[in-house]
C-alpha cells in the first residue's frame, strides 16, 4: 500500500461522499490533463476527487492530506495551457468549481467579490449588468475560473490598458497546505498594512496555496471603441507606430496586436477570409482604443492613424466602420482558433522580450529554425506593446518534433534575454526550461518560499519548480 | 561587549573606511529617525554606517553582519513617515544613497533602470528629458530614493491613474540578509516564468531584503492637463460626482482629492489664501484629468463638470484657466505643508477604507473624538477615489495626547473594516496597531515569510511585525 492508502475513506468520513468522490465512479478525462497540453502523465493516479462547496471543506481536505502525506493537485477550468493542473503520481484532485457565488458588487469601490469557482464570463456579465466592465478576457472565458485565472496570473488581449489578472486583484482568500485559512479580502486600492500576502499566490500556479475567494477590481464600461488595421514595412516602423499610438491615445490605447506577414497570410485566404489590406507588407497591426467620449473617439482615432500614414510610418490602413468590420479584423488576429484546420500539428509558444528587441528575436529565431529544418513553417504574432510574442511552428513526423523545437526556441529566448512564459505560466510544460529565464539564485529563492509554505512538497508537486 | 563588538573593524577590513564609516566621525542626526516620526528610539546605538557604492558591497556588508549576528537597518531618504528607517538597539545602518546611476532608458519598452539611491526627482527629470513621464510623485520628491519608495510601496497623488510604486516596478535587484544577490531585473510587462519574487520585497519596508537596483515603468508625457474644484453638499454627492468623473473621463481621471469643509477652511484664510469657492459647502473636490488630446481636453472637462452642476450633484465649481490658477487650487490641497504654522502640534493619520464607507467613517471618527475631547480640532481630506483618507487631530498638552488619539482612531478603523496604513506603511509607529487591520493568520504568515528569508531576525528588526 502506498502513501495514499485510505485517504479516500478519511476524506469521505469528514466531507461526505458527495464532496470527496470515489474516482472509480467518475469519468476522469477532464481531470487528467489541461486543454492543449501535449502529454499525459503516465504515472498519474487520482485517489479522490474533492469538489468542495466551502472554504472550510477545502481546509479540511488539505489538512487531512497533509497529515496523510498525500499530494494535492488543485484544478480550475483546465485551460491554462501549461499543464499546471495535470495530476502527477498518486494524488487527490481538489476543485472549487462548485464555489460559484458572486458575493457582492460594490459600485462606489468598483469591486466585485466572488468565490473561486466563478467562471470568467459570469464575472464579465455580472459587471456589465450593473454598468461596469471586468476587462480581463481570454479565449477560455466560458470555462476559466476566477481562482485559476489568479493562480496563473492570466493575461489576454487587454493587458496593455488594464493590466494582467494580478493588477485586477485587490484581495484573496487562500488555504495553505496545512489547512490554515488566510482571509485577506482587501477591498482598498491603497493598503500598506504589512506584507501584501496575496502577491505570493498570484501566478504561483497552485503550488503555495489554494485560492477560494477573490476581490476583483472593476472599471466603468468604456463608452466608445475604435478598431483599425495598419500595415508597416518593418519592425522599426511598428515601433514608430506604437510610439505614436501611445502618445496620441494615451491610456485609451487598449490593443496593439502585431502580426508578421506569415501569420497574416495564414489568417486570410486559408481561413476563408478576404484580406482587409493587401498582402506584401511586412507587418500588420490591429489597433484598438477605448475611450470615455463617444463624440470624439473616431475623429481622434482617424487623426492619429492619418498622421502615421502621412509620416510614412504606416503604408496602408483601414478603420472599421461597423461591428461587422471590427469582427472581421479581430477574426484574423484570432486565427489560432482555426489552427486545428490550417496549422496542425504544431507547437505553440508564449514568450516575452523587451518590446524593442522582439523584431530582432523573431528574425534570429526564424533564422535558427530555417537553418535546422529548411522549409519549416513558422508564424509570429503578439501583443507586442505588452512585450508578448506568440510563435507557432509546424511539426513534421520524424523530422520536426516538439522537444527539438522547444529546445531551439527557448534556447533562443535565453540567448536574447527574454522570458519563456509571458502569460501561460510554467506548469509542467516549461519546467525544464525555467533556467533560461531565471537565475539559480532566483530559483533557489522560489524553493525557499515553497519550503516555507509547503515543506513536505505536497501541493501541486512537480509544477513550476 | 555586546553582539556588535568588532563589527566596525570587520566591515572596514572588507569595505574600506570610506564605505564602512565610524559613527563617531559623523553627525548621526539624519540617521537616527525618520522625518515626521514622533519619538526617538532611546536604545538606538549605531555601530557603523555603511554607505555602499555597489551591490557587491551591500552583499558583503550583510554577509558580515549575518555572520556576526548584528542587526542591519536599511535607510533611504528617511521620509517614510512611519519610522521604518529608524535604528533600534545596537545595529549597522546601511544606505545605497551613493548608488545613484541611471543605467538605461529604453524608449520602446518604456522602462528606466536605476540604482536604488537615485532620488525621485532625478528619475522624473531623466524621464521628462526623453519625452516620458514617471508618474509617481510625493512631497519628498527631492529626498526620497528609488529603493525606499519601493520598500515602502509609496503612493501619492496620481495613484488613481497610474497606480502605486508597486504598479510602476517591473524588476528589482535585492540582497538578502545572508548576502545572496537576487538579480531579477525584468523589463517585460508580461512575465509569468515562476514566482514573481519582486512582489515580496515591495512594501515590506526593508525587513526581507535590501533593494539595490530597479526597473521602472514610464508613461508618455500627458499632452493636456485640466484642473478644477467642485463643491458638494454631502458625501453621497461626492460619490455621485466620482461616478460621473470615472465614466466621463475614463482612465483620463488623474486626481480626485476630497476635502472636508474643516480642512478647506484651514487651507484658505489661515494660510493666507483667497477661497476659490465660497465657504459653507460640505465638501470640496479637486479634480484633475490628463489626456492625450490637447484640442479636446478642456471641452470634455467642462462638459462633464457642467453636467454634474446641472444635475445638482455639484453646487458650485471653478475650472482653472491658467498655470497660476491651477497652482492656487493645488495649494489648498497641499495645506499639510503649512501645518507647522497653522495646525501644530498635531497627530496625522494615513488610513484607508472602502470608498463608499469613508463618509460614514469620518462622521463616526469625529463623533468619537468629540465625545472624548469636546472642542477637539480635527481635519479630514484624502485621495478618496483610491480609498485613502488623511486625518489630522490637534494635540493639547495634558488633555489630548498622541497615544490616546491613535488608540481612538485606529480602533475606529478596526471597527469599520479599514486599514491602518494606506500608503505610509507600518514601520515602528503603527506596529502595535497592525492587528486592527490584519488577522492573526495573516500576521502568522508574514512571520513565516520573515523566518524563511531572515531566520535570525537581523534585517530591520522591530519594524512592521
Amino acid at each position: 500500500m502506498g502513501a495514499g492508502a485510505g485517504i479516500l475513506e478519511r476524506l469521505r468520513e469528514t466531507l461526505g461522499s458527495d464532496v470527496a468522490i470515489d474516482p472509480s465512479t467518475l469519468d476522469l478525462t477532464r481531470h487528467l490533463k489541461d486543454y492543449g497540453t501535449t502529454d499525459d502523465q503516465p504515472d498519474a493516479c487520482i485517489l479522490a476527487v474533492v469538489l468542495a462547496r466551502t472554504t472550510d471543506q477545502v481546509s479540511a481536505a488539505l489538512k487531512l492530506c497533509s497529515e496523510a502525506s498525500v499530494a494535492v493537485v488543485p484544478q480550475g477550468g483546465m485551460s491554462g495551457l501549461a499543464g499546471g493542473g495535470a495530476p502527477i503520481g498518486p494524488c487527490v484532485v481538489l476543485s472549487v468549481e462548485r464555489m460559484r457565488a458572486i458575493e457582492t458588487l460594490d459600485e462606489a469601490g468598483q469591486t466585485i467579490t466572488v468565490e473561486g469557482g466563478v467562471v470568467l464570463e459570469t464575472i464579465q456579465k455580472a459587471a456589465a449588468e450593473r454598468g461596469f466592465f471586468f476587462p480581463l478576457d481570454v479565449g477560455a472565458r466560458g470555462s476559466a475560473q476566477a481562482a485559476g485565472l489568479a493562480a496563473t496570473n492570466a493575461g489576454g488581449n487587454r493587458v496593455l490598458r488594464y493590466g494582467m489578472m494580478r493588477d485586477l486583484i485587490l484581495g484573496l482568500e487562500v488555504v495553505l497546505m496545512d489547512g490554515t485559512v488566510i482571509t485577506a479580502l482587501n477591498t482598498m486600492i491603497k493598503n500598506n498594512a504589512g506584507y501584501d500576502l496575496k502577491q505570493l499566490f498570484i501566478g504561483s500556479e497552485g503550488t503555495l496555496g489554494v485560492i477560494t475567494r477573490l476581490v476583483l477590481r472593476l472599471h466603468p464600461a468604456p463608452a466608445a471603441t475604435c478598431t483599425g488595421l495598419a500595415a508597416c514595412a518593418d519592425y522599426a516602423a511598428v515601433l514608430d507606430l506604437l510610439d505614436q499610438c501611445r502618445r496620441g491615445f494615451g491610456s485609451g490605447l487598449s490593443a496593439f496586436e502585431c502580426m508578421w506577414a506569415d501569420f497574416y497570410s495564414l489568417g486570410c485566404e486559408p481561413c476563408g477570409r478576404t484580406p482587409p489590406l493587401a498582402h506584401g507588407h511586412g507587418f500588420y497591426v490591429l489597433i484598438e482604443t477605448q475611450g470615455a467620449d463617444p463624440g470624439g473617439e473616431v475623429a481622434r482615432f482617424e487623426a492619429v492613424i492619418g498622421a502615421a500614414l502621412e509620416a510614412g510610418v504606416v503604408q496602408d490602413a483601414v478603420v472599421a466602420s461597423s461591428q461587422r468590420e471590427t469582427a472581421a479584423l479581430w477574426a484574423i488576429r484570432d486565427t489560432p482558433g482555426d489552427y486545428s484546420r490550417v496549422f496542425d500539428p504544431a507547437v505553440h509558444f508564449d514568450v516575452s522580450l523587451p518590446v524593442g528587441r522582439i523584431g530582432v528575436f523573431a528574425e534570429e529565431c526564424r533564422r535558427r529554425l530555417e537553418a535546422r529544418w529548411p522549409g519549416v513553417a513558422a508564424v509570429f504574432f503578439g501583443h507586442v506593446a505588452d512585450s508578448n510574442l506568440h510563435i507557432g511552428v509546424r511539426l513534421e513526423a520524424g523530422r520536426i518534433v516538439t522537444r527539438d523545437v522547444k529546445d531551439l526556441v527557448y534556447g533562443c529566448i535565453g540567448d536574447l534575454g527574454g522570458s519563456i512564459s509571458a502569460e501561460h505560466g510554467i506548469g509542467i510544460d516549461k519546467r525544464d526550461y525555467l533556467h533560461h529565464s531565471r537565475s539559480p539564485q532566483e530559483i533557489a529563492l522560489m524553493r525557499r518560499l515553497k519550503a516555507a509554505l509547503d515543506p513536505a512538497e505536497l501541493l501541486n508537486p512537480g509544477k513550476v519548480l
